[in-house]
């Protein structure tokens, strides 16, 4: 049974608001989930995290979920100031996975990734990738958004909630000989990644959009060959390039 | 010298709101540049290419461009409703280059890509790892967001002046002998990418977001290995790791 909200001024739609940014996120431990293939998807795989489905009025039928569940029914201008992407489909309300800190003296398992990007759609699509090449830990710099924003979410099509995150320190705090024996960075002055022999437990670090890598960075450093007068890439598209070239040597 | 734009109803700014669109971008054959180094950069390289510059009203000095180009300032909220990145920085009006029909007898040159992808975000990502990678040529499928579009324009990074597009059929269309001798398409049942002999000269198709590949599709097929229960990858990030194995193969 759904129960219409009509209001502005009602609590749950003034806290499913504040989910659309990454404070609201952190505050309430709840991210929002668009489109209806990933929340079928998440109400099947991972029925446990949803707490709420948010519908706009003319949904049909009501999704098989946990008894746990509520519905909710969103009238018309409501529904659509929510659904940012425009999706018309039913909005699933989750739990966040709870992110410990990364520690630091254990070994990396296979490939791992330290992500200091800040525009959640790269955050989601990176995320998407690992996923996708099995790149299971991913350590979140302080530099990096929230990959449970509206906008990692969606670009990540449903992978935020398999993979592993930690919560890691700055990009400009990774010069510790205990972290630099197992990083390899993304840097334009760095060795050819086409001919670089991956180590099979390492850390990739790849570099923020715009500022790349810090200057000081003490890190082994690997760089993918572009024409002359280019420098840059799409930061996803570059770390995707990155762990592919780890998979290659290290296959799934 | 500067001349301020005071109302909405002002023809200019009309279509430069038009040029927010692609269908404003196809009527005018202009379109925006967003960004400070970007625009210094085509004003430098490219500058006949340049029409206008467009300031907010507190920016101090003009840049330096060509007698041709006139300067306008906008009013504060008028800039504002422009300026869609909110990048607070001089926007440039530019032609754009004429796109002729691919002709579909010609042999490819090097790798070259064919592009149905309807988020011109993807593709501006794509044109982007395009410059980089060394791909010249882009064919545009009839199923394609303009690369003029300012989202493109945007994730390209100034890379949209830096290769040459033409106009190419449909998706559906490319199953004739001539086009699919020389053609690779990325397809999840495709060949293992990471073991497969690239052409020289040979044309990369990649699938639409959501859609991929129409499956009456008779290309040779490519697949990136992923893990059990993946299928998908952003589209700019799985096109750039196959233009990333071909430029393994064949270097720079």
């Amino acid at each position: 049974m759904k129960m219409q909200i009509n209001s502005r001024g009602n609590a749950r739609f003034k806290r499913w608001l504040q989910l659309l940014n990454s404070r609201g996120v952190h505050k309430h431990q709840q991210f929002l989930m668009f489109g209806e293939r990933v929340v079928r998807e998440i109400l099947h795989t991972q029925p446990d995290r949803c707490l709420e489905l948010i519908y706009p009025v003319l949904w049909a039928n009501d999704l098989s979920v946990p008894e746990t569940v509520t519905h909710h029914c969103l009238e018309g201008p409501l529904f659509k100031e929510l659904d940012v992407f425009g999706t018309k489909t039913p909005i699933a309300v989750c739990r966040t996975p709870e992110i410990v800190d990364w520690n630091q003296k254990e070994a990396p398992q296979g490939l791992e990734l330290l992500c200091p990007l800040g525009d959640p759609k790269n955050v989601g699509a990176v995320v998407r990738t690992c996923q996708a090449l099995g790149v299971q830990k991913v350590i979140l710099l302080k530099e990096a958004a929230s990959p449970f924003h509206p906008a990692s979410t969606r670009s990540a099509s449903g992978a935020v909630l398999n993979v592993e995150f930690v919560k890691g320190p700055s990009i400009h705090d990774l010069n510790h000989d205990q972290i630099l024996t197992t990083l390899v960075a993304m840097d334009v002055s760095g060795k050819n990644l086409t001919t670089y022999r991956w180590p099979k437990h390492v850390r990739l670090l790849i570099g923020e959009e715009g500022e790349g890598l810090p200057e000081s960075s003490a890190a082994e450093k690997v760089a993918i060959p572009m024409t002359k007068g280019t420098s840059s890439l799409n930061a996803a598209v570059a770390a995707g390039m990155a762990m592919y070239a780890y998979r290659v040597q290290h296959k799934l």
